[in-house]
């Protein structure tokens, strides 16, 4: 709201609270809302695959790759992404990475099935010992999967979590190229050992938990000893500066299997239905309550082995974002560098890079 | 990219510009994902749309009305639609408006035919005496229809617009309670008086053209005058503050006929197909050639008879944003009202108010 002299009547809004019953509805509608669009969204995956796949032949025909497509797409993208690359993960990206494909890979061939939100990373390397001496991996593919998981809050309160589940993947790099300093390495190391001793393991127990903890300490002080006081305040969320945006490849989320997440949905969705009709379902969930610290406390313990905390929100942005405007952002690209010389080196003039995400596609390359 | 110490090789990238026959395909293959989203879009409509009856159902409940649902979105709605309500606009709508309704007018029943990016606001006030004490409109029904128009430009260049097209809807204000202070009145004449002439007037000739004119010179030393230095840079694109947001049932856009559109919709899809079919078309657009200013003047000759140029972008922000997100809006309003004994009044300890949109829902509701 513009300021002007007048009296403002936006404070006649003052209700304390949603009322209880209107906020019942409220709920249930917007659950409805969700299903009708993950509905659409998962019909009109099949419908822009063909062109998809048209896109990527015309990005790995000779023409494309001779002009640096993905590369290109990378140097200009979104902020939220563009934060998470080291230029030392750049050097790698626009010298190795030839392809990218995003598939919805839970969704089945007639878009009747499976979460749409579910993706697929496979990126493809250039292979050659001149054209990578970084490391051997023609291909790296990295799922997500969406998912539910129910469970129950120390005090009996039924809690509903719904995310990513992601195993993690290794990356053969080559002697003293590692740019995720082990880290990567140390957190399929635990999932490996995890997997080993089979469901139900307490990971703290593990030598490799211990390792990997190490490897975290390590990063951390590493990253905080180089950025100093120089850097604006870390976001919480993700370990500060300094860490290689290749442990993406390491991200795990909760651990739901697709038969757990399955079940939940099904009661979900039955839950759902009982509202609906109106009937009286058992046991309220606990939002809004404090009992939430109790839950907290056991996604930290997930959190405490993520090597890339943001991940998550990286692929989303990937998958929504600059995927589908692939194209553009390499048009955009040729743009931005053409307007360089008038803009001179912004990045450096501008102290406070976090808040302008509104003019994205600037700034970003150079040439 | 985060600053790290290893060279950079984004400076790799250095290609001048698109190969030809690249931009080409690029441009070909961007075009089918624009139509085969548009036909998603299309499909989408019709099944959202009972969803939409019952949440308005809801919204229209008496529960609901005292619980301020619109006027609670509204004040919780992005920055990009709050930074055009004064607050004397946000007392009209906390006081008199009771529902809003935004469809995809020109999307038939099947979601076979029409374009989705066309939308109906239906506004709805209260009348009574005391209700409302500014205007006797118990409804204000505005349409913006997307449309295409070919033209050439002086050099026989050919150039496509697409954009929105709307017709002027006038408010019935009571004395001296006329927030736009006659703007819109005098922009309701001015098209009324187009009307009545017939296609072809040469509307600079009509003596309802000097009258906008004056009025929108008036507005613009009023807003000067009001404003000082104290404001940040006015944009470009848009009066310098102080315009009532009650302006947006003003604006009109490029004058194109559904018929006209409808033949350019043609013409443009034929070009395309020939193009697919790798047959020649015998002219270029226009596109990033220095021709443009010409061009760019005839629109601005459009843009100077508008006295809310931001309308347009304010329509996709409420169709794409606030209409599919009301429910979220309105449950973070209370969200946002219980945090703000903590947060003290942030907007006027902020003074870069246009720089925080992405921590959005905040700060907006005054309890």
């Amino acid at each position: 709201m513009s300021g002007d002299e007048a009296p403002s009547l936006w404070e006649r809004i003052s209700l304390p609270s949603i009322p209880k019953e209107v906020g019942r509805k409220i709920s249930q509608l917007e659950q409805e809302f969700v299903r009708a669009e993950l509905e659409q969204l998962r019909k009109q995956i099949p419908v822009l695959r063909p062109l998809y796949a048209r896109r990527n032949a015309l990005v790995a025909s000779k023409e494309l790759q001779d002009a640096d497509f993905w590369p290109r797409v990378f140097a200009n993208a979104p902020q939220e992404i563009d934060e998470y690359i080291l230029a030392s993960d750049a050097a790698v990206i626009s010298q190795c990475l030839k392809n990218l494909t995003i598939e919805r890979c839970d969704v089945d061939e007639n878009g009747s099935g499976g979460d749409p939100r579910s993706v697929r990373f496979t990126f493809e390397f250039a292979t050659g010992e001149e054209e990578n001496p970084y490391f051997t991996n023609a291909q790296l593919v990295k799922e997500f999967h969406y998912r539910t998981k129910i469970s129950k809050t120390p005090k009996g309160k039924r809690h509903v979590w719904e995310g990513y589940v992601s195993t993690p993947v290794r990356i053969n790099w080559k002697k003293d190229q590692d740019l995720t300093k082990g880290l990567l390495d140390a957190a399929c190391d635990l999932y490996e050992a995890e997997q080993k001793k089979g469901a139900g393991v307490d990971r703290t127990t593990l030598p490799e938990y211990e390792k990997l903890i190490t490897k975290l300490e390590e990063a951390s002080a590493e990253a905080d000893a180089l950025v100093g006081d120089e850097e604006e305040e870390a976001d919480e969320e993700y370990l500060p500066g300094g860490v290689s945006f290749f442990n993406f490849f390491g991200y795990r989320g909760n651990t739901v299997t697709a038969e757990e997440s399955a079940a939940a949905e099904k009661e979900e969705a039955e839950r759902w239905q009982k509202i609906e009709n109106g009937e009286k379902v058992d046991d309220e969930d606990d939002e809004d309550d404090d009992e939430d610290d109790d839950i907290d406390e056991e996604e930290e313990s997930i959190a405490t082995i993520e090597i890339f905390p943001a991940a998550d929100d990286i692929a989303v942005a990937l998958a929504d974002d600059v995927w589908p405007n692939a194209l553009k952002y390499y048009v955009q690209s040729y743009e931005v560098a053409n307007d360089f010389d008038d803009e001179m080196d912004i990045e450096e003039l501008d102290d406070d890079e976090g808040e302008d995400d509104e003019d994205r596609p600037a700034k970003k390359v150079k040439t």
